[in-house]
């Protein structure tokens, strides 16, 4: 039987690295130089990838995390097995705080995020141990109930 | 010498129209069920679609326009002849600002955008028209020079 | 009978200039080094000002228009008659399409914006003119009759 | 010598939680109904409130921690010593990705955050737990040095 990483095999996981670190060259990021590339495994077994896309106005942009993600939920993809972000440092960058949100809305909780540094060395936490106690879909009443709750 | 509509032939336009109204089954909306689609034809002939991607925080959501225009980015795609935008009401809705801002960093001010009503009825306005004076990457000199201006 | 320039008195448009220059220090920009300052005159008569707050994850910064009017907004105040905003290049920038929607919630659309280039010299342009055609609340029916109209 | 919770005296830890709860009347937030409440204790003694402010465009709205946050960074405040966060749910809501990525610029990751529920009960966690590995100034080498990196 495989070795498996938080699930992965090892193929799985050398792709997974191959393709975050490759994403880096799509992204756009001429204000902070900061290339981040993404790569996701869907539950469907295909790949999805992509890189942040700043804006003359920062908080316009958009991450490579949410880049990838965005393009799988529009492309239909639900379910998904390793999310993969890639950076030009050390230590490797983890996801900013918007992206985990983002990200929470679609994926479990146990599901690894591989966090590459220049090197493809890298560092891996589920999206759980990111974003302990989150607030996700189950944590929002619709808001007929919230009118009643907050006049009480 | 065929009929164009800014720019584009009357089968294209179609195209646009059927792609950005087709666009709204992709949406993911549970909080404000109000369903957006997107469709951009690239200046390479390709076409790119997306709809928006809500989140339980709200501020943390993509909104249709800016989910088709970053995966075209990611995908390599520079240089835009159109963009079609599709909700269910009437009159049609327009982009917000914060998507006429992520799409100023990427097409010419003259680029039309198609707005469809629930029935396929459309208005368009130019880019320019639609953000005024707009912020843009010429109007943001380099960190290394603004630290000079902000200090004399 | 004195002069008005939008409304505005010789000495209240001049207070306008002031503050929102002054308001240019308070800016925390680590990253652009673009200094925003923002200054908003209240139906009330009040002053309220602000700027940029950035963040090593970009778009998760706020501009200086929305420090400015979100504390506005939440310390009660509603009705605006002027809003400046100033920083250090010329000729002036305007807000960004994210600000000007964020002020579409709260302003009436022939509110005048004043944009300061760094020398003090302004150029002027309503609300309205910045974001024409805009999405706002009355564009944005309730889920529970979005949930219909997307099911016809 | 008194009882201390994260460093707070029984006076203050009350004063927080009944501005956090206050705060909550300053909401704007006509679309979801979900009123949030926040109040910051600063290091000098002052205190600082806000409420989430939302917009038609869902993803331009500004959550209540954000709101508080910006407001006291704008002020010239710097150093916090708590954060409190209410809400009308019970269990408690935690403040989102987004929002922890905000505090994370300015506020040590032994700061704690005080989540209220609608009965005033509450839950307790610093920064650092909800935001573990975070990515925060110190992860982001200015641009310079970046465009070297990737050259490499
Ligand atoms: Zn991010
Ligand atoms: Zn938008
Ligand atoms: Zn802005
Ligand atoms: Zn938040």
């Amino acid at each position: 039987m495989a070795d498996l990483t938080h699930g992965l095999s090892t193929a799985e996981l050398t792709e997974l690295t191959n393709r975050s670190i490759a994403a880096k060259e799509t992204a756009y990021c001429p204000y902070s130089k900061f290339r981040v590339g993404c790569a996701i495994l869907c539950n469907d077994g295909t790949w999805i990838t992509g890189g942040n896309v700043e804006n003359a106005s920062y908080p316009v942009g958009i991450c490579a995390e949410r880049t990838a993600l965005v393009k799988a939920i529009s492309e239909g993809k639900r379910g998904f097995r390793a999310l993969g972000v890639a950076t030009d440092v050390k230590p490797p960058s983890s996801p900013c705080g918007m992206c985990r949100q983002f990200i929470r809305e679609f994926a479990d909780l146990n599901m690894p995020i591989f966090m590459y540094d220049i090197d493809g060395g890298y560092e891996v936490m589920t999206l759980g141990q990111l974003l302990p106690m989150s607030f996700g879909p189950d944590s929002l009443p619709p808001p007929s109930e919230m009118a009643k709750l907050s006049k009480e």
